[in-house]
């Protein structure tokens, strides 16, 4: 599974601060210790209170690749900020996201592909979320077709089925999982999934358990990609042993630092 | 899930002894100490090495139920000691186990049908344990046949598919997941199933994170039952979030504690 570390994003407090200082040491030592960790891409997100988040994603991506060379996932809800990182990144970039909207998806699979970029689809609309794996699936299939009209390559997709808070919508975290097993039969080769790892415990008094047994219950259900906190090392010893249960890694005792340095 | 204590085992060296010694305090602590912790079975075993295992299971038994009122499973390899167990039962018992060779499945489904016991079915036979999905499946279906022929009834039935090291059978892990959640389709009412936890980590150096896990990902696929540990906090508060994650218990903050008190 793809680890997407969630870290370097200006909703958190030491990151906002650092970005507005233009503090690029601060970035940087996040950037190393998430690799260190375990993470093979960084995802990147100015946060929301950033004034010139265009001027911000270009900086934080130049001050990433000054001192790591890893693949970044650009986060934004706006299309011309991500392609403002795009064009500074050195490694084959992701964009985070478009979702089901055909105005959005218009212009980011195109912006993808141009890129060469792979693509998070949000399955969900400007209606909200869904209510069902059917309206997933239903969202999924519009994301699927978009990229089959202009030639995108389905193997740089990941469709996301979003993950919500098991304290306001518990039955959701069900109809999740199902998605990322049926997502997987809608074309050939099969979309990849990801998820946005920490929301399902958003709100609770148990994130970091919340966290680690719905990513092991995912990972079961064949999820390609998460974005979470590598930092967490019981999540990612969670992770790696699934893997290893699913036999993707080969068994040795030392199993959990043979991942970390590979 | 049904969680089933699977320390009263004269295989644990404080166990044996007691048995040996019939000393009846300290299986009744350890009996009460797995319900405490949220075992809603135990199992009984004497030991592979009790001379008089029939008298033992019969002791065993009655010095449980004189400390407590739960059900319990009767294991052994031997038929008459089983039914030795089955007669000195309070409640609704299980017999662990037979497999799927005819000679067992001839007598052990009469026997759970006549003292109206349910049934753990191993899906293996003399020949050894399967190799796979499919050879899992068609020992399933010949359990399934037998419980139909005699009329027993299916919900009493739990198939177990046999879990292996994760150290020597790597890729048998995923084979018993999928067997987990095929066995389903195999009847009406659909056969529950159940596993032994443990062997999954046998022989190697992290075994309670490779339990744990194991467990979340069988939980997943369906799981009906566990042999396992109780007293490993760990393992049952990640029994409990998985279950909690598929909705079958209410969230609350402190949904840990309120399962534990129901």
């Amino acid at each position: 599974m793809l680890v997407i570390g969630e870290l370097i994003n200006g909703m958190y407090k030491n990151v906002g601060k650092a970005i507005k200082e233009r503090n690029k040491n601060v970035i940087q030592r996040i950037a190393k210790e998430q690799i260190a960790a375990g993470a093979a891409m960084l995802d990147v997100n100015t946060g929301p209170y950033e004034k010139n988040p265009k001027e911000a994603i270009k900086w934080l991506v130049e001050s990433i690749q000054e001192a790591c060379d890893i693949p970044l996932a650009l986060d934004s809800t706006k299309a011309d900020v991500i392609e403002e990182g795009l064009k500074s990144v050195r490694n084959k970039a992701m964009i985070n996201s478009t979702n089901a909207d055909s105005e959005k998806l218009d212009i980011l699979v195109l912006m993808a592909k141009k890129y060469n970029a792979s693509l998070i689809g949000l399955t969900m609309d400007k209606k909200g979320v869904p209510r069902d794996k059917n309206e997933r699936v239903e969202h999924a299939v519009k994301i699927i077709s978009k990229c089959q009209e202009v030639d995108f390559n389905l193997n740089d997709l990941f469709l996301d089925p979003i993950v919500l808070p098991v304290n306001v919508a518990q039955a959701q975290g069900e109809e999740v999982l199902e998605s990322i097993r049926e997502f997987k039969f809608l074309c050939d080769p099969a979309p990849k999934t990801v998820i946005g790892l920490s929301n399902v415990s958003q709100g609770t008094k148990m994130r970091p358990l919340i966290n680690r047994i719905y990513l092991v219950m995912a990972i079961t259900n064949g999820l390609s990609a998460a974005i979470l906190d590598p930092l967490d090392k019981d999540l990612m010893d969670a992770a790696i042993t699934t893997e290893l249960i699913l036999n993707k890694t080969i068994y040795c005792d030392s199993f959990l630092e043979a991942y970390k340095k590979r």
